[in-house]
């Protein structure tokens, strides 16, 4: 296995020769040294998209929030904990990439002051937290000239199609990776996933399974996109959107 | 090592024949399925107390929040996700043990609403998050009749002796293990800790060193101070408060 990892590195594969950043795992955003507010996020989906694109010959680099996994072999990783730092570390490393995988569950929101020294318990029985907006990270790199192919996440409950798809316009991607965080089988902590992807001249779904076999498809999804951007109706096995 | 666990487990130690039960890691108060605010605290004091206190000779069980550690051997464990989980497993539990350790880093407050599905992204700049406090566990056992002997942990930035004895009494204690937060060579995700144990009638500081050793100590502090407990100045070496 490692000898075809190296020779698929070298030599072939979808992705061969091309650079991949990928953001993987959750942020946190603190209150103070104790406290934060945080998503749920293993961060495995993420790595097993990093492990795929290596298999698929790219060149590879993670941008992992605080997550318990070990890096794959031939992955390079920089650690962040809050969703700035993965700013900081993706408008440092997009630029120099072809395509942008942001598969990290990013707080959307961070206290409006992070408190230097633990907050002492207030007698309270209720308190306000004022929180701010967290940069979009997905946006602000797509929003980059020249940019890389982009793609996002969508951790919905429900139908996330319609969501997805309002999403992949608004944010100019070039897919979106849609999946329902209601269902307690996938998702999350779990090592299986069902995702529906979205690009915009079509969408597919990738049944129920293991995270390494979804990280396969996805990547193989954004290689045959990438391969023919530009062109009307790529990836031609799709169903009509 | 497993001879001589399994020896001091069935035999003899300064625990032999009680039983403790440990909280151990963070809790997580969920704003909806996606969101939540937490602690940061990686489990592993409370575990290395669990597997002191088997060694020791204690029946153990651990109620422990959303950690990646194994459970250690001869402990049985109970997980759990909220704060509210854990008071409803440590109220089932604590009235059949003879010492009850807190050691989970609790989350004091939780949002006043958890939504059953995810709020989507509002596009504002900030907003306002309500909070309402979360029960008080330690305090809760404490006020048991007839209670365990019970064992809070006491997390600060800055000198935390004074407060530790401020709660001590506040919450009818038998002890405090304070440590300083603010230190980054300690607590949190380290391997080493350095705390400062305070009892009614004394206090003592355990230097810096492994956490396994540091619950050594503290399990051997407990020890000494349940046996002769009722009797002043219990716990013979250590310098007056």
């Amino acid at each position: 296995a490692i000898a075809g990892r190296a020779a698929a590195l070298f030599t072939s594969g979808a992705l061969a020769g091309l650079r991949v950043v990928i953001t993987a795992g959750p942020t946190r955003e603190a209150l103070d040294p104790v406290r934060y507010l945080s998503n749920h996020s293993s961060g495995k989906m993420g790595f097993a998209l990093a492990e795929a694109a290596v298999d698929a010959g790219a060149v590879t680099q993670l941008i992992s929030g605080p997550v318990t996994l070990d890096t794959p072999a031939h992955v390079s990783r920089r650690n962040v904990v809050s969703a700035r730092d993965m700013l900081a570390a993706s408008e440092e490393l997009a630029p120099h990439c072809d395509i942008f995988i942001a598969c990290a569950a990013v707080a959307d929101y961070r206290p409006l002051q992070a408190a230097a020294t633990k907050i002492k318990k207030i007698h309270a029985d209720s308190m306000e937290l004022a929180l701010v907006r967290n940069p979009d990270i997905v946006a602000t790199i797509a929003a980059l000239h020249p940019r890389p192919f982009t793609v996002g996440f969508a951790a919905e409950t429900g139908d996330p199609v319609d969501y997805a798809r309002d999403k992949l316009q608004r944010k100019n991607l070039d897919l979106i990776v849609a999946n329902d965080v209601s269902r307690s089988d996938i998702g999350f902590n779990s090592d299986s996933n069902a995702v529906t992807l979205v690009w915009p001249a079509g969408s597919r779904v990738l049944d129920m399974a293991s995270k390494n076999t979804i990280a396969r498809g996805i990547i193989t999804a954004i290689a045959d996109l990438y391969t023919h951007r530009g062109q009307e109706g790529a990836v031609p096995q799709s169903p009509p959107p």
